[in-house]
This record gives C-alpha cells, structure tokens and sequence, in this order.
C-alpha cells in the first residue's frame, strides 16, 4: 500500500500527487510553508489527508521556530496552513486540534511542547487510518454485492493517511467476499480518478473501469450500478455535503435512477456550526486546470473559465453517511449531531 | 465564419476538427474512402455535417469510378460511408437520398449521372445551412434574455454546412438582440466544447464560458443558467434523444433545477421508424480517448475504459424539440409525426 504522508527524521514525506500515476515521487517538506505550499498545490489532497499534513506542518513548524516568540511564531503556523484551502474543514480541525495541545503545554520547555505537537500530528495520522477501517466495517454491508459501484474522484487511501474513507468501504466490501467491480469518474479538471483511484485500485487488483464524468449518468440508468461512494469535505448540520466538484450531479442522477447515494467521511468532516451547506466556502482555482492538461492546451487562448473546485449536495440526494460511528440517516440533523456527540464509541 | 466543408474541384475539403483550436488545417479527401476515414476519425463530426459529407463522399466515389459495374461500385460506396459511425441518422439520410438520385439516373449517361449527383450533394449542404438559420428562427424566441445558455458538445457551425443547430439557436438570439452568455461543457473525452464551440463562439463575439462537465450541475442549480440547447444525432418517434454522452445528465439535472431543455436538429434526424430510443444503437469508441489527450497518458497502463460516445435522453425530460418547421412539444409522438409529414413549409 503507498504510503501517502509519513513524518520522517528529514522532515514530512508525501507522494506527489500531482505526478501520479505517471511518476511515484516523493516530496520531503523541511518547513511549513513547503507543507502549506504542498497542500495548496494539491501535491497532498483529500480532506483527512490535508488534515493530517497541517497537523505535521504545525508540528514542524515548532520544530523549526525559536523559544523566543513562540506564541507568535505558533499563530503565524496555524495561520499560513489555515489559508492555504477554504472548502475542506478537516482542514481547521486539525489545527485547533493542535492549537489546543499547545494551550496545555503553555510554559513547559519548548523540548517538551515539541515533543508534545509531534506526538499528536503522528496520533492524528494513526487515528486516521483506523477510523478509515472503522468507516469501511460500517459501510461494507450497504454495497450490494454483484453489482458495481460507482464513485467520483479519489477517496481513497491517497485522500487520507491510509485505506480510504469511499474506497474504504468498497475495500472492505471486497475483504468480506462482496463480488463488486468499481467504476471510477475521470473527475475533471484535476484527473483525481483517473490518475489516484484507477491507480490506487488497480493496486490492489479491484477491477476498476475509468469512465469520463459525463458518462456516469449513462451507467446509473442502465441498472449495473448497485451504489455510489463517495468522501466529503465538509458536512453541514443538516446533512447537506460539500464535495468534489461534480458530485452534486452524480447525486441527482443516482436518486433519479433509484441507485442509492452513500457518503463516507469521518466525524471530523462535519461541521455543526453551519446549518446548511449554504453557507460552506466554495474553492475557486486557476483556469489553467481546465485549459491545460499537464501543459497541453486544450481551448483556444483567452477563453472564460470557471472553476469552482467542490458543489454542495443538499441532504435530500443522500441516502447515508457512513462515519467511524456508525451510518447517519435522515434526518440528518438529529442523527449527526446524536454521533458527534457520542464519545463512547472508540474506533482504535 | 469557418468552412466547416466544402465541394471544390480538388475533392471535398474539410477542416480538421481533430486539431481544432490549436492548429487550422485542412484536409482534402480525393476519393470516397478519405471521405469515410475522416467521418471515422472524427476529422468531421456532427450529426449534419456528417450528413453532407456522406452525399459528397459518394458524388467523390462515382465521379472516380469507371462506367463498367457501376451498380456495384454504387453500393460499395454507400457501404463503406455507412460503415463509417453508426449513431447519428443523417449519415443514412444522406445516403438514402443520394442513393434515390441514383436510381431514377439509372440507364443515362455516367457524365450526368455524376454531374447529378454532384449538384444533389452541394443542395444538401446549402439546404443545411438553410435549415439552420430556421432552427435559429423558430429557436431564438425560447432563450430567455438576460441570462446564460448551457449548451453541451458542438452543435454548431462545425457540426453543420454552417451556423449549427444549437449554436444556430444562440447566434438568432444574439442577433435578435437579445442579451446573453454561453457556458460550454468541455465535453470529455472529444473536447468538442472547449476545443470546437469556445473556439466557434470565441470567433463571434459571444461571451462564452468554459467548465467542465461535471460543473454543469453545479451551475444549473445556482440559478444563472436560462434554458439548455443541445443538437441531436438522432431522434426516435417517442422523441427520446440520442446525442453526445453527457448530454442525459445535463437533461436530468436542467429538468430538477426547473431548467427548459431544448433539443435542435434538422428533420433529417428524426428516425420515426424507432418507436423509443431504446432502439438506437450506441457507437463505443476508443479506449485511448479517455486515458490520452494529445497523446498525453492520464490514466495508469491497462485500466479498462467504457467509452460510448452518445446516450439517449427519454423524452419526459425534454422542454422542445427545434425543427426547421416548428418547435416540437409533448407528446411528441403526434408532433414529431406531424413535423415530418408537413411538406408545406419550405424553408428556402
């Protein structure tokens, strides 16, 4: 299995996802800002994932700064990795996460607070992985078995420490005997499921078909599609779920075809503070994205682009969120704030 | 206005739409097989402009063919242009019609016979052009002012003699000063939106914008988007249309947004002798299209691919029908019935 971040000696490995699957290359950050740099490029994306890489940035960004200051240096750290993605909140979690193991430590020897910071990102990046399982065990039922399931971009071990939250309910349907073969949304402009999940499945010998997003609303009518999976960047209170660009459509078209529409992500993607998916910032990234494709131009010069880089799907299109604890149903407002605030269930 | 093809004393001449927008270069087809080889490769594409080039590929193929077995020289051109794609119906239209001229020529002079055949090709394409601009007349009226046109794939000058379908629709709207913008599907895996109709509109002067198509949900939702004008490739009785894959799911998502849905197509494209559009048969192209652009690699060695190049729209989510003689409407199995019976209006 491809390690997507790791904290090393030298400093935050991560492979570069922006050259997958033509090169596996890794990237070492020394600093934080080559990790806010690293998510802002996308060489680390994936909602749990960047949580995880702010976590270490923070991390070594202590690492790196003087006693003196500290405080300043601190808000300076959280601050750059805060700017560096708007849309996905696991994003700030961490940093609070973070932010408030540093609260604790106040006045301890900077030794310790590093040793402290450190040991927390490594504790998110483990947690990661076994709430991936844990999220797989509760959607590995949900997956009828001898159909295909369809998902859009890479939710996938590359989007998070390991395993994956939407490809880890279907490599869990897979361990449990499921016979399933997965068809995988190209995911414009940024190639997500061409490039990670067609290379990340493939890995790991789960038949995958790459179709062109355009196509999914072909295959949903024609009944082989026995569920949709996808991850999330962000959920609102009312269960309506921000995405990669594009899922709202797959959303609409799974309902209008009867297939249902499964969301999986962790605790850490919700966001209770919004009522709805209204109010959840939308990423406007470069035209160059949907002109180019790794340097070839596509459209003629000077051409308008939009580029939104998620849509909100509103909850009524969501058949379930699978999450560590268990699958939420609607509605959504009382099923996610009952598993968020269940501390019972320990996933580890 | 670019030549999309035309009839010259070299052979047929048609742009490349292969190389479109980065290169403007035309190719020159001296026999029929040319003809039917740039149809297959999609050097011209477009239900009409496939149309035209089928009628000129055979006036080509019988003014190089000899007077002994004229017959059968006659049928293996008409073979091998309708071997050529199996989708779009104006391709045996075209045929069809030429293959008439043929037989009332039958016992006169080859020199007629091709001179016949010749002018027969060169009135099908300046009929389309004709039936365009009454596409554009009857479809101007519905694209409401002041808000934006979602149009999916190239139905326009490209895909026709000249003006298009779709784009014919928008071009009258323009002209009829009316105050809109275009969003244009980049229509994977072809690209025909971000390579052919950006490029066409760019040309015009009508403010286009290009996304990818999985955003098209995202914008059909936010509001901004007035109606949807698509072309067709053929059309059953019922009125279930196939057109470029895509196009279904812009159809359900403009039909759950409250979002009009018009489809514009020459009467040449209705095939009533298909009750549904079940019936019509799906051409399944390459692979490589979808894992290669410009002969760059996006997706990792031997993934398997499904690449049908159309799907078929049931007509429940279609607004209108835009024909040369009038807008279609529900139930379209009278009116359609009724538009291709009426002979009285001569659009010339």
């Amino acid at each position: 299995m491809v390690e997507t971040i790791q904290w090393t000696p030298d400093g935050v490995v991560m492979i570069d996802q922006t050259r997958l699957p033509r090169e596996e290359v890794y990237v070492t950050c020394t600093d934080y800002e080559q990790v806010a740099h690293a998510i802002k490029a996308m060489i680390i994306r994936g909602a749990p994932a960047i949580g995880v890489a702010a976590a270490m940035g923070v991390a070594l960004g202590v690492e790196k700064a003087g006693p003196d200051g500290l405080d300043a240096s601190f808000d300076q750290i959280c601050k750059t990795l805060a700017a560096t993605r708007p849309t996905a909140v696991n994003l700030f979690w961490a940093i609070d996460r973070m932010r408030r193991v540093y609260e604790e430590m106040k006045g301890s020897p900077i030794g310790e607070i590093r040793a402290r910071l450190t040991s927390e990102a490594r504790r998110i990046y483990l947690e990661d992985i076994a709430i991936n399982q844990a999220i797989g065990r509760h959607g590995a039922g949900l997956v009828p078995d001898g159909k295909t399931v369809l998902t859009h971009c890479n939710a996938g071990a590359l989007a998070t420490a390991g395993y994956g939250t939407a490809l880890g309910v279907i490599r869990a349907a897979v361990s449990a005997g499921k016979k399933i073969d997965v068809f995988a949304d190209e995911t414009r402009p940024f190639l997500q499921g061409a490039r990670l999940t067609a290379w990340e499945l493939q890995q790991d010998g789960i038949p995958t078909t790459l179709i062109t997003d355009n196509m999914a609303g072909h295959f949903l009518r024609s009944g082989r599609i026995g569920c949709v999976v996808v991850g999330a960047d962000r959920i609102a209170a009312n269960g309506d779920v921000a995405n990669k660009i594009g899922t709202y459509s797959v959303a609409v078209l799974a309902k209008e075809n009867d297939v249902p529409f499964y969301v999986a992500a962790p605790i850490s993607t919700l966001d209770l503070t919004l009522a709805t998916g209204d109010a959840i910032p939308i990423e406007q990234r470069s035209a160059s994205e949907v002109t180019e494709v790794y340097g070839v131009r596509l459209a003629p010069e000077g051409i308008a682009v939009q580029n939104p880089a998620f849509d909100v799907t509103p909850n009524r299109y969501v058949t379930g969120i699978i999450t560590e604890r268990g699958v939420a149903r609607a509605p959504y407002t009382e099923s996610l704030k009952a598993l968020a605030a269940d501390r019972g269930s320990n996933v580890r």
